[in-house]
This record gives structure tokens, C-alpha cells and sequence, in this order.
């Protein structure tokens, strides 16, 4: 990935005030455990409330957590005064999402003034007898759209 | 779509009893609204604590609605113990997602043994001065898997 | 599908003058076999040229009938001194692509003015004894933007 | 990515006598440029008969590239005797495909023994005045599946 250089200099103030208004997030637990130009990463512990049919998060909620990195991820490159909406996005889930934590790592691939793309690594980590593993469990392609905010929202 | 035929007799059965497993659709508050061969309707009511940013519903809320409703309309299909599970789906997000009850209508496209894809389309619907308008805010596209259930889970 | 109002009244126009410099359409034999607003088919004939490591035909050369045919379903309800580009898409191949003729059936589910959303279905048709048949080979959704056209091209 | 380990001693040569049966691969010059476990990259010149309506390479034609650099990154890791087909893939178009040489280079996310995850970068080469540049003008995702070879093909 190159190094990015935002347009709005207070990019990292942006993301985390956006951030705190997205309910979902705080729903799941998740919090931004790193924030630079074109990378932003997602935690969220496993909770036993967004599950599928076995037990292991719902893939909805990996969509949920890697969707918002790759949003935020797109919004630190974007000017100020604007916002980010996803277009669409795909995941492929790569195994099962069991684990103590998982972190969705959202890279801007390409930006641009009016779509941006973007890539995202969810892992699952667990901690078990004090070693940590770490499983690669999706991977999500997702296209977002820079959009002028509304003054009165 | 075509009229399918279910291997498993006991499919509504089936589907009711997993659906009952997965903690994420209690948490959002789903409710099968329709339940034939190759064809699941799910749905939901707004509830902020899904949002995103703006307060529409968040992406992943959508997906995972959608999500289930795709692996169930699959898993109707499904021969008796077996369980189903998302390889990878693709959500193009159409409208904001705004009102006051969400529909996932997911359908079969094409049973196999191995791999069977779906396709769902999610409304929204609100009810404003005794008029109810639906609005169609996203599709996604599926594949599933069809897996020997463990004997043990 | 709804019955979609056109913009630009010589659409049918546009879409065949652009069509004719898609120099990878003739490369594939392909025409336009139906052409209405938000819906454009495109068939090509089976061409030993473009197979995989089995014969069939390649999914680049499905992909390729495909999204030109959501790309031109999209350029139907375009303004005029427009021009349509993919932005990205999708497909989900659902049977091995023999036959002696591929039919790309490409319908807009949602036009926009800035981004226009697209659904191709693809089918193979063989004719053996007299007897037609036709497969559901593989399914397309696409993103597509719409740009104003440089004036000099 | 990791260091992936091949079930199959002669990959190689299974991936070169597959590749030379791809017609497609022949009708657009397209040639092995790397070829390692996990890791294929797939290279053609730009012909003009592949074109969009702007004279760029149709989307189809990166398509088709990428598509072959992931299936026979993926084939590199599949047990002798076995065949790789695309079950799904996914494009996203970054830039205008304008150059001299179009590489796409086909790396296995995670293999499996039924179905295996790639992902591909596809590059537009362009040589002017001496100097090279390379740009990234798509992304794919892919899921394929591996299936035990027909005896009698």
C-alpha cells in the first residue's frame, strides 16, 4: 500500500467523531484500534448475541465490523465537510469466525474524488494457554461514495 | 423461479429450529415472515441501535438479514441433516435504509449438491398517515454450501 | 422491473452507435437482440476460440456478453452526451457454458444519476433433434457510473 | 502470503498443459509470466480487437485475465487428477485499462480441499520514451472449486 496523503488535515478527529454516532458499532463493542491515512482497524469481542445457527459469528456481524473499516479507511482520505457511504461490498468467509476478538483491517486500494476502493483482512484471535493465535476468516472488496454532508445533519 | 422440490419433508421444521439457534436474528428482532421451497422472507423492525452514521440502518444489518434469509431459503432445499453456510456474498446497496421495517425475500436460483446460489432483495417499508410504502434499499447475491451436519452439535 | 422512462429519446441509437465500437462485441460475434429502456439482451453464437481448459466457454467471455449488457441496459436511461463505464461486478456461474448460443439478458434495478445498478442473466441455448433448451448458465450484478463524454471523443 | 506447500509435485507442468488447452488464453496472447505454489501471473499484450466503446480493454478482457491467473493459482495447489473451476468472481475497475501489456497476478488467500479463495491485481504496463509505468487498473476476488477429473477427458 502507498503512503496516502489525506486532504483534511484533521482526518483522525473526522473518523473517531463519525465513528461515535454509528450505533452498530457500539452495539457490537467495537472500537478503532488503529487509525492512519487509508488504514483503519476494527475491533470487536466476541459476544455470544450475534451468532449463527452453531454458535460462531454471524457473518453479518463480520460484514458489519470490516464494512466500517473500509468506510472509515476511505473517509480518512476524504475532504473535509463530506461523507462516505458504502456502494457495495463482497465477502468471502474463509473460516469459521470462533475466537476471543476479531479485528477487521480496512486498506484504501484506490481513492478517488468521487468512488473509492477498498480491501479488508478480518481475523479472529484467541488466546488459549497464553499463546495467541491469529486466523485469517474474510476478506471484503467493497466501493464507497464521496458524498457533499447535508449542512443540516 | 421455479416451483423446487424439497428433499427433506420436514424442511419448515428444519428451518424454524435453526433459525431459533441464531442469536443474531433474536438480536435484531427477526421474525420469518414466509417460509416455502427455495423462498425465505425475513423481517425486522428499525431499531436505532443498528445504525450507521446517518441513523439509517447499518450495511451489515441489511447483509445480515439478507444473509439469513439466502441460507435458509437454501437450507429448505437441503437434504436432511445437513446444515448450510455462506461461502461469500455480494451486497450492492440501493437506497439509505431508512423506515420502519426491514424484508429480506431470499430465493433459491440454483439448488446443487455441493454449492447452491441465492439471490435477495431487502424493502423497506414505512407507514406514514395510514399509506405503506416499500422501497426496495439492497440485493444481494449468494453462495452457500451444503454440509453433513456433525453428529455431535 | 418496472416499465423505466427513458432520458434521452434516441437512446435506441445511442446504445447501437456505441455498441458498433465495442470492438470486443464483434470480436465475440455478438448482436443486440432486444433493446428497450433499462433492458438490453446481447446473444453471441458458441465459438471454439473462447473456451477454457474444457472446451466450455470461458467465464471471461460470459463475463465479457454480460457486462455489456448491463452496461448498455444502464446507457438506456442515461442523458444524452453521456457515457457509461463498469465500476464493478459480480458473477456467480451456475452450469457449464455449452451450447450453441449465449444469450445475455442485462435489465437496470436501479438507475441512478450518478451510479445505476444492473442485473444480467446469462443463458445457453442448444438446439439438438429440433428441440430447443435453454440453461440459466450464469448470473451478473454491476455497478455502472455515468460520466459526461469528453467532447473530443 | 505464505510459503504454500503443493500436493502435486509436477503443479507445473499441470498448470502449463491446462493453460495451453485455454483457448481464450491463445486468442488473447496471453502467456505465463510466473508461475510458483499459490502464485500465477498471467500477461497479454494489448490488441485493439478486445476494446470497449472508448478503445480501452473491455472489462471482459481484464476479466478473463484475472480469471485464469486465479484459477491456475489456485490449480497449483490441488491434488493431481483434480480440475479447477470458477464457482464466482468478483472485479473492481480502478482505472482506465490503457497500455501495452496487461498482467494479472493470481495469489491463493486460503486453499481448501473443496474450495479454495484468490485474489488478483490486474496491472496496465506502459512503456514511453524509455520509461516504464505500471498501473493498478483492477482487482478480483474468486472462489473455485476443485473437483476430481473426468477419466475419460
Amino acid at each position: 500500500m502507498k503512503p496516502w496523503t489525506p486532504h483534511n488535515p484533521d482526518f483522525a478527529d473526522a473518523v473517531r467523531e463519525s465513528f461515535t454516532r454509528q450505533s452498530m458499532m457500539a452495539t457490537l463493542g467495537a472500537e478503532i484500534a488503529r487509525l492512519a491515512p487509508g488504514e483503519v482497524d476494527l475491533a470487536a469481542p466476541f459476544a455470544p448475541q450475534f451468532g449463527q445457527q452453531n454458535g460462531f459469528w454471524h457473518a453479518g456481524a463480520l460484514a458489519s465490523l470490516a464494512d466500517s473499516a473500509n468506510g472509515y479507511a476511505a473517509f480518512t482520505l476524504a475532504p473535509a465537510g463530506t461523507d462516505v457511504l458504502s456502494v457495495e461490498f463482497k465477502i468471502n468467509l474463509l473460516a469459521p469466525a470462533v475466537g476471543d476478538r476479531f479485528v477487521a483491517c480496512g486498506r484504501v486500494v484506490r481513492p478517488g474524488r468521487t468512488l473509492t476502493v477498498c480491501h479488508a483482512d478480518v481475523f479472529a484471535e484467541a488466546t488459549a494457554g497464553g499463546a495467541a493465535a491469529r486466523t485469517l476468516v474474510a476478506t471484503m472488496s467493497s466501493t464507497l461514495i464521496v458524498r457533499s454532508k447535508p449542512t443540516n445533519s
